[in-house]
C-alpha cells in the first residue's frame, strides 16, 4: 500500500527529486560539484531572504542547533532561551551542554510567545548576549510571531545575537533573515524542502559573523568559518552528502518555478483544509488557533480513543502515517504534518482516513460538527 | 561520458543501492525504519567484528573524529597522536581543538607508524589516556599495521583509549575491532559501503563506554550514550539520514552475500592489479610498498608532467576522475581510489586511460618498465 506520509519530517520526495538522488556519485572536489553547490547557495539565499552565504552541513537539524550555539557563544554567555516546546527546550539544553548562562522563559504548550512578555524577560537579563528562538514549534504546531518578536526584541537590544530555528518553517512560512535582522537562522533538508534528511541548512548575518570570530566555545567540525571558506570555492570542508545536494539542487528549481510566496500560500491553504476538516470532527486543536501552524497540525486525542491505537489503524488499514505527541504529550495529541511536497488531495485523504478510523474506534463528532461533517 | 570514478570516496554506487536511496520517505519513528536500523547494525557488527552496537550519526568522517574526542576524553587529557598524513592530523588537530592536551608521534609521510616507536613515544607519556590510530591514511595511500600498532600498545599500556580511524579501511581490509581490542573505531558510508556521503558508524568497546560516562567534554549531537538508549528502541536521538539507510541495508546485503574475506580479497586484487599496472608504466609508488593501500593507491607524479593538467585530461577526454595530492602534496602525486564497488574492469580502464593521458602529455615510461607495458 502506497504510504501518505504526514508526520512533520522526514517529508514526501517528489519524484523528480527521488531521481536525483539515484544519479551516479561525483567528485565532490570537482567542476560539477561546485555548479551544484553554487546553485543550491543561490536558491538558498532566495528562500532564506538573505544576502550571505548558507552553509550546509552533513547533519540533522539538531546538529545545526548545536552548530548555531558553539560557533557565536562562549562559555558562561547569558542567553534567553524562548521555549514553546520540546525543540526549543532542547536548543535550551544544547546551550546549557555548552557551558551557557541560560535562563528560559518557558510558554505553556500550544501558545505563542508575547513579544513583549519575552522583552520584559530580556529587560531582566542586561547582559545577554542572545535569544534563542523556535520560528515553528513541530512538537506543539505553533508558529510564533517571529517578525514581531525580532522587532520587539531589536528595538530593545540592537546588537543582541538572535538565534532563530526555522527548522520546519523555513521555505514553508515567510521568513525573511535580512529585513528582520535575524543572526543565525538554520533549518533541514527534510522539512520543506522535499529531500531526505541529512542535510541542515545555515544563514549567519554579518553580526553573526563578528560573533564567530570573538567566541570561545570549542568547535571543528561546525565550524562556520571554515565551512565560509569552502564555499567561496565551491566546496564543502568535509565530504558532503553528495546525493542530497542533488536532490536539493532539483527541489529547489521545482520551489523556484513555483515561487516563494505561491508556496506559502500553497501551505496556508492545506493547513486551512486540515484545521477545517479537523473542525468539521469535532475534533479540537491544540495550538491557539491564532498561531496554528501552517506546517503542522497538532489536535488533541478526543476522550476515549487511544492515541497509539488511531495512529496505528492510520497506518495499518489505511497507509496514513501522521505522529503522536512527544514527551508529556505523548497520548495527548496527535500531529499531521503538512510541509514541503504537500496538496490539497494529500490532505483530504488524510482527513477522509483519520475520519474512518476514529469512527472504527468509537469516536462519534459532537452534533454541532457532526452535521457539518 | 559515463564516469569512472576513480577517487578514494565518495564511491560509486550500485544499481541495487541507487534504486533504494530513491525508495518514498519513511517515518523514521516507526517500525519499517526500526527494521531497517535492525538490519544494518547487526550487518555493522559482522564488518566491524563486534558484538557492540554500531551508532550511526548524520555527519561526515570527520565528524565522527569529533565525536570519538568529544565523548571518551576531557580537557586537559593527554593523548598521544600517531600521523602518518593529512587525516591523522586532522584527528590530533581536532583533539587540540577540544583542550587536549596532544603529543604528536609524526611519521614521513608515506611511511607507516612503527609499533616500536610508537611505544617508545608512548613511554615518554606515562599519563597518557589515549592513542589516536588511523588505520589507512587516504591522503598518502599508506595503511598502518594496526593489529601489530594495537597488540604493541595494549601489552604496554592495557587500559589505554584506542581510537581508530578506520573510515577508508573498514569492510575492504581486515579490522578485528573486538579480537584487536580497539575502543573507538569509526567509518563512513562513502568509503568502502557503496553508499553516497552522509553517515558515520562508530563502533565503541566496552572500555570506551565506561570513559564516556567519566569523560566531561562538552557533548550533545555527538553523544554516544543517548545514539545507544536510541538505538535500543530501533531509533536515532535525531532524524537519521533515512535514504541513505535504505542504501546501507541494501549495500550490507549484498556485503554479506559476497563474503566479507571475499571482499577483502578483491580489494587485495584490484590494489594488486593498480600497482602492478603503474610499475609497468614506470610510476613510482608514493607509499614504501609493505604498507601500499589496498584502498587507495597514491602515485607520484612523473618529471615533465603536471598534475591538474593529468587530472583534467582524464576528467575530460576519458570519463576517469582520480584525485590529486592534499596540502604540502599537492601537485606531488596523484591518487586513484580502488574502494568500495570496484572490479578489476574498473581499474583495467582506469590505468589504460592514464598510460594514454600520460602519453599525451609527453611522459614515456623507462625503457625496463615500457617494455613490461
Amino acid at each position: 500500500m502506497e504510504q501518505n506520509l504526514r508526520i512533520p519530517g522526514p517529508t514526501p520526495i517528489p519524484p523528480e527529486v527521488a531521481a536525483a538522488l539515484a544519479r551516479p556519485m561525483i567528485n565532490h572536489r570537482g567542476p560539477e560539484f561546485a555548479a551544484i553547490i553554487g546553485r543550491v547557495t543561490e536558491g538558498l539565499q532566495h528562500f532564506f531572504q538573505t544576502s550571505q552565504p548558507v552553509l550546509g552541513f552533513p547533519s540533522a537539524g539538531s546538529g545545526a542547533m548545536e552548530a548555531a550555539v558553539v560557533n557565536v557563544f562562549s562559555p558562561g554567555d547569558e542567553v534567553l532561551a524562548v521555549t514553546i516546546g520540546v525543540f526549543g527546550n532542547r536548543l535550551a539544553k544544547i546551550a546549557e551542554a555548552f557551558g551557557l548562562k541560560v535562563t528560559r522563559h518557558e510558554v505553556a504548550w500550544g501558545q505563542a510567545a508575547d513579544p513583549a512578555q519575552v522583552v520584559a524577560a530580556l529587560d531582566a537579563l542586561p547582559n545577554a548576549k542572545g535569544v534563542l528562538l523556535t520560528h515553528n514549534e513541530t512538537s506543539t504546531g505553533v508558529t510564533n510571531d517571529l517578525q514581531a518578536l525580532a522587532q520587539a526584541i531589536r528595538a530593545r537590544r540592537p546588537d543582541i545575537l538572535l538565534v532563530v530555528d526555522a527548522v520546519s518553517s523555513l521555505s514553508c512560512v515567510d521568513l525573511r533573515m535580512d529585513e528582520w535582522d535575524l543572526d543565525v537562522v538554520f533549518t533541514g533538508a527534510q522539512k520543506g524542502w522535499m529531500v531526505p534528511p541529512g542535510l541542515a541548512m545555515i544563514g549567519v548575518s554579518a553580526r553573526g559573523w563578528a560573533a564567530t570570530e570573538k567566541a570561545t566555545l570549542p568547535r571543528f567540525y561546525w565550524d562556520f568559518r571554515t565551512a565560509r571558506k569552502s564555499l567561496e570555492k565551491g566546496q564543502t570542508p568535509y565530504t558532503p552528502p553528495v546525493s542530497l545536494y542533488f536532490g536539493l539542487d532539483v527541489a529547489l528549481g521545482m520551489m523556484r518555478a513555483e515561487g516563494r510566496e505561491a508556496i506559502i500560500a500553497r501551505h496556508q491553504r492545506v493547513a486551512d483544509l486540515t484545521r477545517s476538516r479537523a473542525r468539521a470532527m469535532g475534533l479540537e486543536l491544540f495550538a491557539e488557533p491564532a498561531h496554528a501552524s501552517n506546517t503542522v497540525t497538532a489536535l488533541k486525542v478526543p476522550a476515549g480513543v487511544e492515541s497509539k491505537a488511531l495512529t496505528k489503524a492510520l497506518r495499518e488499514q489505511e497507509g496514513v502515517v501522521i505522529a503522536g505527541g512527544q514527551e508529556r504529550l505523548e497520548g495527548q495529541i496527535i500531529r499531521i504534518g503538512h510541509l514541503g511536497y504537500v496538496h490539497e488531495p494529500d490532505i483530504a485523504a488524510c482527513m477522509d482516513a483519520l475520519e474512518r478510523q476514529l469512527g472504527a474506534l468509537g469516536y462519534r463528532a459532537p452534533a454541532a460538527s457532526g452535521a457539518e461533517a
